[in-house]
């Protein structure tokens, strides 16, 4: 029998300590943080380098037998949960930073590498890196290079896309590209690299990342503000643009349902006496923390007088700017406080994103009374994030996302603003794509992995 | 016969006013400002619609026309030169800016529309357009797009690629991709705009655009700054760039013999009573003009000490500013002084520029005595152009790229940097791609363009 080959063969080129069998597979390979059922994959591999990878995609290409790139494990769309008869492919042995160049701003990484060991190692240069999510202590460079990440930075750097300047990636047949050429020009041909950056795992392993890292600031300033409805917080952003251009970091807003949630699961000091309908965390980048503070509370008066701002905090010290970045963390909780937790990630165009907000409670609230959503999100991206318990609805998960998507065509939005597609999303992709774009996906797919053996039944 | 057959259908469906045929074609859309020779296409297509791009592109799959798209035909490479047989697709007449939105700072345009128009509507918003070239008045959007076009702004704002937001392409079947959804975020499969973007026309034909745009800065002040060396030009830029961050919005490097060249050509006074072996054109952003100026005035002084300047100009009006940078436009009359010019347009690692400019001059003083090279460039994205004037070298073009691109792969730098491959630089594109690069571009190739049809013959 072909498989009972393929895992001889595998055992044999790669060793024992490379290669797993099913029932050797800890389960926490079986699935990721997206709640999709566990599934144990023929095999685990975890390669300690691209030449590994090489061999492993050139048996699988051999034996026809499909492969799942694994990262971190903390996606939310289930792109990296095993599928039955294919091998788990873990980048976590593949991490070592290989050069930090201060000259060039440039740090080159394998794939295993976390997230939070690249920003460490950033700072460490004295510069930073623009991605920062909840999962960064988990989360893998490569994973977050296959979903195109987004999170907190995005604001003032951009999504992953615009942090990568090469790609080292293995394709199906395991020929190697080794797309690492440190020059910020190079227009030789289709810039190849860039389709691979957000195909969870569907064309090719990301197995290594040249990073473009940006300057450090000077001084941060940390504000929370509490607004009383959507246009307010709009107009914040738009006096804090206004004031501080590229400079404002992040503008992370939070509806009280969800400061509520926060406050509960993380044990959290409730940051005002009262409570108010949206609350607002602002980092603003500058060049010294006293004068950043006085002009911050400078904008903040004003717009207090123009009735957009009804209480405000301005960090006094590190340690206060990360207590109230605290009251954001709530994220990571959900799937230990919801059961299960079904999690929107939507983007709209960002004038609609209060009255989407609004709809899609009042959606919720008609069919299930016993509500229970929280709506928060980078909304200076015009990303907003929804998460619905799964019990308050009586585990009518399917109902929920088919009312929630339909909103988001009716607001001409997107199904995935940084998440991905993965397995969750699959049925409603049809919703920000055509069927032209479709079909010319499934070209583009079927010209780098003819055999299907790249994380088949993701994404399409 | 076919071609018959096809020109008939071709006037029938479109009109003589859209369509032209061989001998109605004007000249000069026959060739394009790369020197190649000119080519009489088999007709002249100028769409005012995308639908008619479609109604062409389905004409051509049937009959198995081939199409070559043209922007302003400013190009260096000769991507847009028609070849024998095929149909060029002027896209002139579709050049209406269709939206402008101040809120989201985006803006939706044709894709005739020329750079400057765009430069001048996002001016006349309150903002600006990332993206500045020599050939503003001529070069069209769609050009820009399909080559990822740099010039004097990537330092700041990146090329072409970071200020497209959203693409509308029709394929070689006519189908139409409608990506142009006004969100920053928006992970539902493949980022298939991407593809398109440099793909010098060989993958579809772009229809539309929706760009970014910037916040206007509220004042630039422009220094002219003479230098002993290469190594001292990258110590002032390092100076600036660490003095005013991401404001740098320009740092352009002209070696003596380019100055020398634009003085000449242009008729304009030597900016300082002596020669320099290097210039740098230099635009710093902030907010209060003569405050700014002392800023730089103050960096100039400290670099002045260490040695890495030796004169220097700052700018006192818009006037003198542009009259500064007059000297950087020597390149548009290239054709008209040199013989021909053999243009090049190469990346290398920032710090080897100098080192590189210098063994390409040794290399060609010791086969050409009688050498007359310049040297410039966007140094601070290891950027660098060189002209060689045809005459001093005997007319052995071959041999010039020969020994420059030699050069080129000694220092693992690309062989384009941001005019692309067109034809010219087919025969040297394996110097920056490997044979399992190219083979994957050829397999994206034809899953989009199955027969061959979009711009044939060009990158690859």
């Amino acid at each position: 029998m072909s498989q009972e080959q393929f895992l001889s063969e595998l055992i044999s080129s790669l060793g024992a300590d490379v290669a797993q069998i099913a029932g050797d597979v800890p389960e926490r390979y079986w699935t990721d943080w997206s709640g999709t059922p566990p599934q144990q994959p023929l095999a685990l591999v975890r390669p300690r380098s691209t030449e590994e990878v090489s061999v492993l995609m050139r048996l699988c290409t051999a034996h026809r037998i499909a492969v799942v790139p694994q990262g971190g494990l903390t996606g939310l769309a289930g792109a990296a949960v095993p599928t039955q008869g294919a091998v788990a492919v873990s980048m976590e042995r593949f991490n070592v930073i290989e050069d930090i160049n201060i000259q060039t701003g440039l740090m080159q990484v394998q794939a295993g590498v976390t997230l939070q060991t690249v920003q460490e190692a950033a700072v460490n240069a004295g510069m930073v890196f623009g991605v920062d999510l909840g999962a960064r202590g988990s989360c893998q460079i490569g994973g977050n290079v296959s979903t195109n990440a987004g999170g907190n930075g995005v604001l003032q750097h951009g999504m992953m896309r615009e942090q990568v300047l090469g790609l080292e990636v293995v394709l199906a047949d395991g020929s190697v590209l080794p797309m690492l050429r440190p020059m910020i020009k190079n227009n030789t041909g289709y810039d190849l690299k860039q389709f691979f950056i957000g195909a969870e795992g569907t064309l090719g392993i990301i197995t290594r990342v040249l990073l473009r890292l940006r300057p450090a600031p000077q001084a941060t300033a940390t504000t929370l503000v509490a607004m009383p409805d959507f246009d307010s917080a709009l107009a914040v952003l738009k006096r804090m643009q206004s004031r501080f251009g590229n400079s404002v970091a992040a503008y992370e807003l939070m509806w009280d349902s969800f400061v509520q949630a926060s406050q509960a699961w993380l044990k959290l000091n409730a940051p005002f006496e009262q409570r108010y309908p949206l609350l607002a965390l602002i980092n603003v980048d500058g060049k010294q923390e006293s004068q950043l503070q006085d002009d911050i509370q400078q904008v903040l008066e004003q717009a207090m007088e123009a009735g957009e701002v009804l209480d405000a905090i301005v960090a006094q010290s590190v340690a206060q700017a990360q207590t109230l970045w605290k009251l954001r963390e709530a994220p990571a909780e959900l799937n230990n406080n919801m059961h299960p937790a079904i999690n929107f990630d939507v983007s709209l165009p960002q004038a609609d994103i209060g009255r989407f907000a609004e709809a899609c409670e009042a959606a919720f609230t008609a069919r299930w009374p016993q509500k229970h959503a929280l709506y928060f999100g980078h909304v200076g991206d015009g990303n907003l994030h929804v998460s619905v318990d799964g019990k308050t609805v009586n585990g009518e998960c399917d109902a929920v996302e088919a009312e929630l998507y339909r909103l988001v065509g009716e607001f001409k939005g997107s199904v995935s603003a940084e998440h991905g597609i993965g397995l969750h999303k699959k049925p409603y992709l049809q919703k920000s794509r055509t069927v032209e774009e479709l079909n010319a996906m499934r070209a583009i797919k079927n010209a780098l992995d003819p055999l299907g053996l790249m994380n088949p039944g993701k994404v399409f």
